[in-house]
């Protein structure tokens, strides 16, 4: 697999060209941070969490982003009937398992929603693909804990078990499609900092989903795309902290261009 | 109808004085930006989606802003009842009919709030004015896509339907009552590129509501204080990217000024 | 009781080292902004409003934060069960009447809290503790329309009766346990300008009840803390605006050191 500088501009320049409709339903936190951040992509992000819409407007969209974080009993259903939808029109999924480990609910949640269709990518922290992989939780409530030794097998175990692409962010990004991993060293520690920076990234692949050839090299090419985003966001706001660092994160997707992708990115397969 | 500079300024200095207190049942993506704008604005933003206790909360605010952005179907109980407790209070309605062309749902519920009581103004972008004034839809998700030609007849028609002031906004924003539209040429790019921006600006004529003598110059005059934030906003980060000017756009109400109202203003009566 | 600016230091510092689980129960106009600040200010937020899963997660954390501003009679359920797993299990509670003197809901949901469990600390501005104290309420919406004569009256009685540590937020802050009455008299008029800084404040002062050994100075610490970093925020932002101010809010807890806090500390015993 060949991810050059120039197919993850590529991608984007056409994401940026289709402005592809981004449906998310997603956790009541971070829903203007993703709205925001989906539109400063160059996407176009429509939320809803009602059963009595989500057909048609998964009908509409060009991909589906389905994010647990704040579970409630009606928005489960709506999730569940997203998704069934999505596979029946061959809509592309990402699915962000947000601290899949902490509950019962969330755990029965992602369950049914991967008996109903295999996401085409599944995101989460080290923590929340380890849980999800069947491993020994290491989660606490929505932060990642650190680098788990062996994400990169981690990673690897869950894309064999769903048959989905798997990310897992975090200093390191792990992304697998059950054969290779590719591990991604970009992004910066106050992307750590920001509430919604993991959910943004899996609406962020859920945009590049409708433009990519393939599900493996979307999810890569998305990651790149926020960690260079983080990159050049912590430029420019490193010594004023958080806050400023989530203005300057929005303002970043403007400033990629070909050749700050093709010296920045590091990008390695594992 | 004469709209002058001084008279939109002694609209916003009395809504200072005056601190309206604005209740919303607005959509889940824009709720806080809309409360940071309203307050920014020099009003007192409330928001509630409660059918429980929202009949007390119109009793003791200045407007009604209702927005369906995020439909549920509590919350277009909560709407319904919130509507018809604003008419036989008195109480001015502005309605943002987010995607109304969407699904079904939208539809079902702008009409029966429609039904209820007239709202004394309508905003929204002109794919949903066309999709409320009956017209082959044009939208796509909660973006509006582009100038529609006759956009102006457009407004100029659905304002005689319903008896509603009706604005559309987009690069112009065309506002009417039925008799007369007014086109307005200012604002920036940039808003466009900020979710909520339209979901705010329909919470900004709702606090004017409550100030000007009559509901036609009120809308003319939240547009302008709108638009004129969003120019200076731009002067201070158009080089930067939407994430620095959303920041801006907050601060920038601090920063009209009578003669900056007088200079910039582009008003034309079409 | 002796507070001196080293103790709040140390509560701060070994915040930052324990990055304690926040848990909140609150409004959904001020989630990301709050889930931003406790992430800044150094602790590890979780939020939920679901029934389903809410002792679970009362389980994990080490603070409850209960804020009523956008009460459902679902999130009421949850705040409930979660104050009576908090009282089982020991878990610190927070509570944040937001505006509970404009309706019977609020009323009800806050007698209904305060009568399954005294919270640790109750958080509100003035017009909400004397409406809570039983005295006229002037509460109008969620601001605070400004100081009460005897404010620290009100909160010497609130906490009289009801066991709680109660902190009044304004221009001046009260903190009494029913014996001592402190005022701060840090802080900035920008933080009034922000919706959700005292949303924020009670958030900030759940993080606190996880590390000092006494919910009094917990109060205080966490008060201090947030006056300061709204202090530094207006240094940087003073001459911008609102929007500005909150950025550079989330930017400030980094920034503070012991010096900072000894120089500007304005506490006082009444």
């Amino acid at each position: 697999m060949d991810i050059a500088a120039d197919r993850i501009w590529t991608d984007f320049r056409t994401l940026r060209e289709t402005t592809p409709l981004v449906l998310s339903l997603t956790n009541s936190v971070v829903r203007e941070f993703t709205a925001n951040a989906v539109l400063a992509l160059g996407a176009s992000p429509i939320m809803s969490d009602a059963f009595e819409e989500i057909a048609e407007l998964v009908g509409i969209a060009g991909a589906l982003n389905l994010n647990i974080g704040t579970p409630t009993p009606r928005s489960a259903e709506a999730m569940a009937l997203a998704a069934a939808t999505a596979k029946a029109k061959g809509i592309p999924i990402a699915l962000d398992p947000v601290a899949v480990g902490a509950t019962q609910m969330r755990r029965k949640l992602v369950d049914r929603l991967l008996s109903i269709a295999t996401p085409t990518v599944i995101r989460g922290n080290q923590a929340e693909i380890a849980a999800l992989a069947g491993l020994a939780s290491v989660a606490r409530g929505v932060d990642a804990v650190g680098n788990l030794d062996q994400a990169h097998a981690v990673v690897h175990q869950l894309a064999k078990q769903t048959g989905a692409i798997v990310v897992a962010s975090g200093a390191t990004d792990y992304v697998s499609d059950g054969n290779t991993v590719i591990a991604i060293e970009n992004g910066h520690p106050l992307m750590a900092r920001t509430t919604g920076s993991g959910c943004v990234a899996t609406a962020v692949i859920a945009a590049f989903l409708t433009v990519s050839s393939h599900p493996f090299s979307a999810a890569i090419s998305a990651m790149i795309v926020m960690d260079l985003a983080g990159e050049l966001a912590a430029d420019h706001s490193r010594t004023e902290g958080p806050g400023s660092f989530r203005v300057r994160f929005l303002d970043a997707f403007d400033k990629l261009e070909p050749e700050l992708i093709e010296q920045r990115m590091k990008l390695n397969k594992l």
